[in-house]
C-alpha cells in the first residue's frame, strides 16, 4: 500500500482536526446563542470529543495524531499568551494606579493562599516537593480572564465606569505578576527538588539568577525589537511581513525562555506581546494572528485539554476529588474576597466592591494554561485539569449572571429571570411569544 | 529538570519555526526586491536550512522537531491545495471554451510524454514498477502554477488580452485534469504494483471503481455542502464560522480520498476548494485561509522540502542527475512546444504560440506537491526534489523575462536589459543613479 496511507503518515492528523474544527464552532454558536462566552463552547467541545475518545478506540485519536495535537497545541498555547501580552495596555493600569495594584495584589495573595491550604488535603505533608505542589496549586488561581466581564460590563455600558477601569487594570497587572510567580515557581522546583542534591542555595541563586538575567535579557532586547517594528512599520505600512515577524519573536522569545533560562516558554511568549503592545502595529499584528490560532490553534489547545482531562479523571481516588472541589472554591472565594476587600479599603462602595470581587473571579485559557504548565513540569496531578475546567465553566456562568444582577439591584428566583440576565434579547422574545 | 526540557518536548518546535518565518520573510523580500515571486523566496530558504540542517548536528532539527515541522507542512500541503481549488473559477474556462482545452490537452500530453521517455535514462526497463514510475516523472510535468505568468502580464496589461484568458484557463484546467491523472496513477500503482498479487485485473477494476466513485461522491455531497455554505453565509454574512467550516470541509476531504478512496489527499484537498469556488464566500474563505497559510504553514512546507532534498541530494548518482537535466529540460521544452503548438493551432500568431508556450512553463508549488506525493507512496525517487527546485527556480526567472521581452520586440544583451525586463522601476531609478 501507499506508504503515506500508514497509520503514521501526517494525513491522518486531517480527520481529528476536521472534528475539532467543526466541534468547537458549532459549540461556541450553541454558548453564544444561550449567552455564554466562546471559551465555554471550546470546553465542551474538549470534553466531547474527550468522551468520542474513550469509546473510538484508537480509529481517530492514535498516539501518533495525538502528538501531532500536541505539536499544535503547543502552537496555540503561544498564540494564545503571546497575544494576551499584546493585549495588555500598561498606559490602562497608570489610569486606576495605586487602586489597581492594592486590587491585584490582593487578588494574587487570597486565591494563591487559598490554593496553597487546600492542597493540604492532598496526601504528603510538608516536604518540600509538596510545598512547591501547594504553592502551585495557588499559583494557577492567581491569572484572571476578565474577557467575560469585559464583554459583560460592554453590554451594561458600564465598562468605562470607575470601577470597570479599576477591574480590567487589575486584571491586566495580576496576567503579568501570575505568570512571573509562575516563572520562579517552576524554576525554583527545578532546582531543590529535582536538584541534583548539590548545593541546594547555590542552586536557588542560580536560579534566581537566570530568571533575572531572563526578564532583564527580555527587556533590552525587546527594546531593540520594538524600534525594528516601528522602522518596519513606517517603512511597509500594514504589511503582511510585520505579523510574520512579530510571532517569530514569540517563538524565539518563548523557546529561548524554556531552553536557556528554565523559565516557562508561556512567560517568553507573553513577554514578547508585551513587547509590541500598545504600537501602531499592535492592532494589525493582533488581528492577524488571532484570525490565525481563531482558525486551528486555539480550538486544537482546547481539544487537547479535555482529550487529557477526562483520561486522568478515569483513576482519580476521592481524596483528590474532595481536593478539586475546594480548589474550585477557593479559585472563586479568593478572588471574590480579596479582590472585593482590596476595593472596599480603596473605598469603593459595598455594591461596587462585590462587582470587583465578582468580575475579577473569571478564569479562561491563562488559567488552563498555567495548570497545563505545572503538570508538564511534573508539580501538579494531571488530574486536577477537570476541575480547572469546571472553574472556567462555573465562573463563566456565574459572572455574567450576578454581575448583570447587581445592576439590576434584584436577585432571579426562577429561570426565566435567569436567562433575561444573560440574554435580555431572548427573554424579550420569549415574552413576545408568551403573549 | 523540568518534563517540558526534554529534548522530545513540543516547544523545541518553537526554535525550527521561528528561523523558517525569519528566513523565509527575508528571502522573499529580496526575491521580490529584484522582481521575482515570492515562491523564489521560500525555496531558496528551504535550500538554506538544509545546509543549515547539515552542520546543525540534530540541535535545532532533531528527528522530534522533523516530526513537528512534517506535521505542519502537510496541514500547509493542504490548504496550498485547497487554495488552489477556491482559486479555480469554471466560468473563466468557459469564456476561451475550445481554445482552453486544445492547450490544456497538448499541455499535458507532451510533457507527460517527456517525462515518461526521459525516465528510461532511469536503471529498470519496462517493468511494472518503472513503468508506474516512468509515467509518474511525467505527471509531476503536467501542473503549471501560472502566478507568476500572470502577475507579468498583469504589469505588462496583457492579463485580459485574447491569449492571456486562454493561458489563464488553460492553466486551471490543467491543475484539475492534472490531479486526476495523479490520483488515477497512484492507485493504479497501489493496486497494480503493491496488490496481495491476486488477481491484477479484479484490482484494476476495484481502484477505478473507487476513483469514479471518490469524485462522484464527492460531487454530490460537494452540492449540498456548497447549499450549506450559501445558506450561512446568507445568515451570518462575512462571518469567522464560515472559514473555519470551509477547513473543516477541506480537511476531511484530504482524509477520506487518502484512507477510504486510496486517492491522494491533496485530490481531497483541491476538490474540496474547486466546491466551494466561485461563490460569494469563496473570496472571503480564501482570504482568510491565505493569512493563516502564509502566517506559518506555506513557509514551514517549503522550508520541510528544502530541509528534504538536500540530504537526499547527498547519496545520488551520476545517472540520476543526467535524468534530473533532463527531467528540468522535458519539463520546459513539455509546455513550451505542447502549448505553442496547440496555440497555433487554435491560429494564433506566432508571438502569441510563443507567449502561450512560455507562460504555461511556469511551475511552483502544485508541482513540488505532486512530487512529494509520488516520493511519499514510494512511486519515485526522492533525489528528484533538487531537481524541481531547479525547475521552478529556472522557468521563475526564465519566463518573466521572455514574456517580457516578447512585448518589447527585442531581446535583451545584456544584465542592465534584463533588470530591465525583469523591473522597470529599478532599472530606471537605476539610469537616474547613473545620470
Amino acid at each position: 500500500m501507499l506508504l503515506s496511507s500508514d497509520a503514521n503518515s501526517p494525513y491522518t492528523l486531517l480527520l481529528p482536526l476536521a472534528l475539532i474544527l467543526v466541534l468547537s464552532k458549532l459549540l461556541s454558536l450553541v454558548a453564544r446563542k444561550i449567552g455564554l462566552p466562546q471559551v465555554v463552547g471550546l470546553l465542551l467541545t474538549g470534553i466531547v470529543l474527550g468522551l468520542i475518545k474513550m469509546i473510538d478506540n484508537q480509529s481517530i485519536f492514535t498516539p501518533f495524531t495525538m502528538e501531532g495535537i500536541s505539536f499544535i497545541a503547543e502552537i496555540g498555547v503561544i498564540l494564545i499568551m503571546f497575544s494576551a501580552g499584546l493585549e495588555t495596555d500598561i498606559k490602562q493600569i497608570k489610569k486606576t494606579g495605586k487602586e489597581a495594584i492594592i486590587i491585584t495584589l490582593f487578588g494574587i495573595i487570597f486565591p494563591m493562599l487559598l490554593g496553597f491550604l487546600v492542597a493540604f488535603v492532598l496526601p504528603g505533608g510538608l516536604s518540600k516537593e509538596t510545598m512547591f505542589r501547594n504553592l502551585f496549586y495557588g499559583v494557577i488561581l492567581t491569572a484572571t480572564s476578565v474577557s467575560v466581564t469585559i464583554a459583560t460590563l460592554k453590554e451594561l455600558g458600564k465598562l468605562n465606569s470607575k470601577i470597570g477601569t479599576a477591574i480590567v487594570s487589575a486584571a491586566i497587572l495580576d496576567d503579568i505578576l501570575g505568570v512571573i510567580i509562575l516563572s520562579v515557581i517552576i524554576s525554583l522546583e527545578g532546582a531543590i527538588v529535582d536538584g541534583n542534591g548539590g548545593n541546594v542555595g547555590a542552586d536557588i541563586a542560580l536560579v534566581i539568577g537566570k530568571t533575572v538575567l531572563f526578564f532583564v535579557l527580555a527587556f533590552v532586547i525587546g527594546l531593540l525589537l520594538r524600534k525594528l517594528f516601528k522602522m518596519l512599520s513606517n517603512k511597509y505600512d500594514h504589511h503582511r511581513r510585520i505579523p510574520i515577524f512579530a510571532v517569530a519573536v514569540a517563538f524565539f522569545y518563548a523557546y529561548a525562555a524554556e531552553k536557556w533560562f528554565g523559565i516557562a516558554d508561556i512567560t517568553g511568549a507573553f513577554f514578547a506581546g508585551l513587547i509590541l503592545s500598545g504600537d501602531k502595529d499592535t492592532e494589525y499584528i493582533e488581528k492577524k494572528t488571532d484570525v490565525t490560532s481563531y482558525l486551528l490553534f486555539t480550538p486544537v489547545f482546547f481539544a487537547k485539554v479535555g482529550l487529557t482531562s477526562l483520561e486522568s479523571f478515569k483513576d482519580i481516588d476521592v481524596s483528590f476529588i474532595l481536593f478539586g472541589v475546594l480548589f474550585v472554591l477557593a479559585g472563586m472565594a479568593g478572588k471574590l474576597f480579596g479582590c472585593g476587600a482590596a476595593a472596599k479599603i480603596c473605598k469603593y462602595s459595598f455594591k461596587d466592591s462585590l462587582r470587583c470581587g465578582i468580575g475579577m473571579m473569571c478564569r479562561a485559557e491563562v488559567c488552563l494554561i498555567c495548570a497545563d504548565k505545572g503538570i508538564d513540569a511534573g508539580i501538579i496531578s494531571e488530574s486536577i485539569q477537570p476541575f480547572i475546567l469546571a472553574l472556567i465553566l462555573i465562573t463563566s456562568f456565574v459572572t455574567p449572571v450576578i454581575l448583570k444582577n447587581s445592576y439590576r439591584g434584584e436577585i432571579g428566583h426562577d429561570i426565566e429571570d435567569i436567562i433575561a440576565y444573560i440574554n435580555p434579547e431572548k427573554a424579550r422574545q420569549d415574552k413576545l411569544k408568551a403573549q
